[in-house]
């Protein structure tokens, strides 16, 4: 498929989605089982499944243990399942991270290669690129790809309903770079609210539509899943829990404000406040390492974080009222020393009523979690899907879909 | 218009919607234009405008400086100005507060009455038909009436979307004696909400698509407005503003928490605060008296309350990113007073990014705020809407319709 703009082209890409939804639904179909079902015209239909196994998205099979004799027997169409629907792309600080899942919506595979911080953009549309190509052993086919969804650091705003999600502005240097390489459409969030997406939608709070993630990482940040939905905020600025205040006369933060939760929380701020205790640790897994030795100093230490984070999410469930609470990020690997201490101050701290009704998880996607949810964002915000125009029989299948699709 | 259940009742429904929807667009129309707009059979549509008539949703008027001689003129069909398409209450927790909309979606009237706070269910209802009665002079014709949204004090679970919304469990007490009373289904939520609801959609914050509503009053409370919609949260839990921790060494709240929000900010804890501090007020309007004659205990008093608040709004500013932020209740009635110091602590402690971009405002709407918002949750969430069978040329129309009560 190629991604041409236009009503014509967008209705073709409308009957393309639909063939392959009907596919996807009903497992291998004959032509004339297709048609019955889609209700194009043949003419139409034979045209649009010419294209798809040209383009790969579609193959054709002789039929197995049909009975000879009665003409020639019907071919089938199965979705091709090295070909990929959508693409996910996580563009760390240092790292890029991607996954693809194909046309039966099965995850193809993931990878990850780290790079340094002042890697240009070009150079790591580059290798994401290349990591793309490594996916499925070499095998995956992009001739079927709907579309792109890649996450990046900072607050990216969103486009209201009624713009054009086409228009010629993108909303980052990173959109057209991979636009023109995958020459498909673009949908692009913070790479934090994604990783909150793709653990809601793939991870630790699969099937929750109200999910807060918390990222304990260089910086603390995290997303929140609003009634199945990524939620943005008005200027792209949702989900920011590092920047609540903790203490007013605490610490200056990166952001500009004081005594933020980023500077309790983040690697940094406990590593320097393990050693200004005595500890000695360079990194994450030397602080884990110590803490599975039982040093009091880091266990002390992470008692005070975790009831700091505590009280935060506290804060916001009575707010958002949650049914999940994930924790992802390289300081979640402190594991109990963190979590326990969190999960008191969460208890204690939010309204009676709630108190046991919101369940808090350790995040399960690791790396891949940013890569995994912009998937997610393109299965559920496909403007195609959307912009289908409906018909007398068409719109109940299409619907139907769609709803499997948000669940 | 009845309200029998079942897929026919509900086709019919459906039907008479549209109807409705056109005259509510085009403006008057003949049979014939009609007829050619919805696309029904000429039998369906008279049967369906002849019910119409009947009930009182639809007058006719003959035609007005049309041309004599060629056959009968043609009639004309227009929305009757005088037929409630929604009803709004509010069941507060000693007031009952009422509002209508018309076909054409104007505000017909609103009325309210307070009441003893162990007034039975049976007699408030009793009370919220009479109000609804008294309005537009008592011209109001409940025929046409589509549906009811209430709003009462404490949590509301809300159905999941594959619920039957008219299924026989009613939520609350008050469902069901006001489905038997005014024959039509009721759509129900947590007054609060409904409130911010009001807000978002007719008040402070009028076409705000993320709106955060704060009301001070006998307790401390709000709602939340996501992407143009109410949010509810996991557990019908969200908003509860009131009962975030402000110090966890505080005062013990009525939710079973300690150091709420609440134990600071409601009216009782501002009055029992100002009298602690030699001040003499028994209630609001009393201490807005002090206030106006520059009293410095009660100014000393506020400043800190609203530093108190702003740090909670900033906290959950930086977790949902709101356009603008409504704050209502009688403690608003203080005013600059109250209102600079929660704006002050609100800036200071919001991430700077955010800063400029969320706005604090007073609330406009009053008393009659959950009462309107249960008519925008009528006019936005009404399954009858949602659930029309879209047709080839019906669903456009039925789709821009829609997207204009969802701006």
């Amino acid at each position: 498929m190629s991604h041409p703009r236009g009503p014509l082209a967008q209705l073709r890409r409308g009957h393309e989605e639909l063939v392959l939804g009907l596919l996807r639904k009903h497992g291998p179909l004959s032509r004339g089982e297709l048609g019955k079902l889609c209700q194009l015209s043949r003419t139409t239909l034979y045209d649009i499944l010419a294209g798809l196994v040209a383009g790969g998205a579609v193959v054709t099979t002789g039929p197995q243990d049909a009975p000879r004799g009665r003409g020639r027997p019907a071919e089938t169409l199965t979705l091709n399942p090295e070909a990929g629907q959508a693409i996910g792309i996580d563009f760390a600080r240092r790292a890029v991270h991607v996954a693809a899942v194909n046309l039966a919506h099965e995850i193809v595979g993931s990878a990850s290669e780290p790079h340094d911080a002042d890697l240009s953009w070009e150079r790591r549309v580059d290798l994401a690129e290349r990591l793309v190509g490594s996916l499925n052993d070499g095998g995956l086919r992009l001739g079927a790809l709907s579309a792109i969804g890649a996450g990046v650091v900072g607050p990216v705003g969103w486009p209201e309903p009624e713009d054009d999600l086409e228009a010629d502005e993108p909303a980052h240097p990173v959109q057209s770079l991979l636009r023109e390489r995958f020459g498909a459409p673009v949908l692009l969030d913070n790479n934090t609210r994604l990783a909150a997406l793709g653990e809601a939608i793939w991870g630790a709070a699969a099937g929750g539509r109200d999910v807060l993630y918390l990222r304990l990482s260089h910086g603390v940040g995290g997303g929140l899943v609003v009634g199945g939905a990524l939620h943005r905020g008005a200027y792209g600025l949702s989900g920011e829990f590092g920047h609540i205040t903790v203490d007013p006369d605490g610490a200056p933060c990166g952001c500009g404000g004081t005594g933020c939760l980023e500077t309790v929380a983040s690697i940094r701020a406990v590593l320097d406040a393990y050693r200004a205790a005595g500890g000695r640790a360079d990194d994450v897994p030397e602080l884990v390492k110590a803490i599975r030795a039982g040093d009091g100093t880091a266990l002390t230490l992470l008692k005070g974080v975790g009831g700091t984070i505590g009280g935060v999410l506290a804060a916001v469930c009575n707010a958002i009222g949650p049914s999940v609470i994930v924790i992802g990020g390289e300081l979640a690997e402190t594991g109990p020393a963190l979590i326990e201490p969190v999960e008191r101050a969460l208890r204690a701290q939010v309204m009676p009523v709630s108190r046991h009704r919101v369940s808090l998880r350790r995040a399960t996607l690791g790396e891949a979690a940013g890569a995994l949810g912009g998937i997610a964002l393109v299965l559920h915000e496909s403007p195609l899907l959307s912009r289908y125009p409906a018909g007398p029989d068409l719109a109940p299948d299409l619907l139907e879909d769609t709803k499997q699709r948000h669940p």
